[in-house]
């Protein structure tokens, strides 16, 4: 992974995000959900860099505990119950404040999800919308996998021009680029950009 | 007061900022604090336009009550126990959210505490810096007009080179400029400047 200046904290989405979308029907009792593509790298590169990370989703404690079963366990999952909902910018400052980050800048929050992207937005955090993996294509990774690549292409550049719409500062696929893409955020705050 | 653009909300330091630093001794008992010189027009005006407001302060809660009850009732003093202190942004995140404020953007903090603008800063607002009002200047409004000029001054000057080391958006002398210095930073975010 290219060098890339210190980010303060990484807040990412569950479902779409850090584990396959195909999650979002699983219940306590099924198989755990499994890491999307480049998640465990992602998690693990953030960690050898001592950047702190959480997840956050708006699920029930047991499921988002089960879904969250392939992870590493220093991920956290911020308590956010009682606070307002998606796209408020509470759950995101929340999180961080969990986190202990001691500033806005230089965090990040990467997730598939509009609602929670726009959480992101309003809270001030540089925002990677990811448009293969998260709801936008809605699709599991097998599924994903077994689509025409003519009607893939058709669902990914839709995700991404949705995405693109709402503010993101980024656009990827999915985790596997997650890297590139910070280290391209690293420079355009070098550069001076704010989020 | 110029026209600007929608603030989404303001955050004042309460001793050295809306009431007189001279309150800093004051006890439960003793006469109210005074409003500082362009508090209370300051307040109407924002109160006139929807932007909600509140004081932030490391004050016992009781002493707190006393020193704002020249303060309108309207005034929020969030309750921010048990955080992390200054110079970490929680505090500032936590007035916000209790202000209901749906995003960062055109949120703002105004004091003349160091600190306080730091917890600011990191917090990713807007900060104003009270040159002549606040803690590093540390006199009353009766004992700092019985200054001789040159004395002013220096002290001012002192203040305002301190305060934009901070890295604080804009400095002014006392809150009687507050209504310029919004517009200003209104002209700001209309060129796309972020805090």
């Amino acid at each position: 992974m290219p060098h890339s200046p210190a980010f303060t904290a990484v807040l990412f989405g569950l479902r779409g995000c850090l584990v396959d979308f195909g999650a979002r029907c699983q219940a306590p009792g099924n198989a755990p959900a499994r890491p999307t593509p480049g998640a465990l790298p992602a998690l693990h590169w953030l960690r050898e860099h001592g950047v702190p990370c959480a997840w956050l989703d708006e699920l029930p404690a047991a499921l988002g505990q089960h879904l969250s079963q392939a992870l590493p366990a220093w991920v956290r999952r911020p308590d956010t119950t009682g606070h307002a909902p998606w796209p408020a910018p509470d759950a995101c400052w929340h999180a961080l404040m969990q986190l202990k980050a001691d500033r806005l800048d230089g965090c990040v929050l990467v997730s598939g999800e509009p609602r929670l992207l726009q959480a992101g937005l309003n809270a001030g955090l540089w925002t990677v919308g990811l448009a293969s993996c998260g709801s936008l294509c809605g699709l599991d990774e097998a599924t994903w996998q077994a689509l025409e690549e003519r009607e893939r292409e058709l669902k990914r550049s839709k995700a991404t021009v949705h995405l693109f719409g709402l503010g993101v500062h980024s656009v990827i696929d999915q985790l596997e680029q997650l890297a590139d893409c910070l280290a391209d955020i690293g420079l355009r705050r070098l550069k001076g950009e704010k989020p």
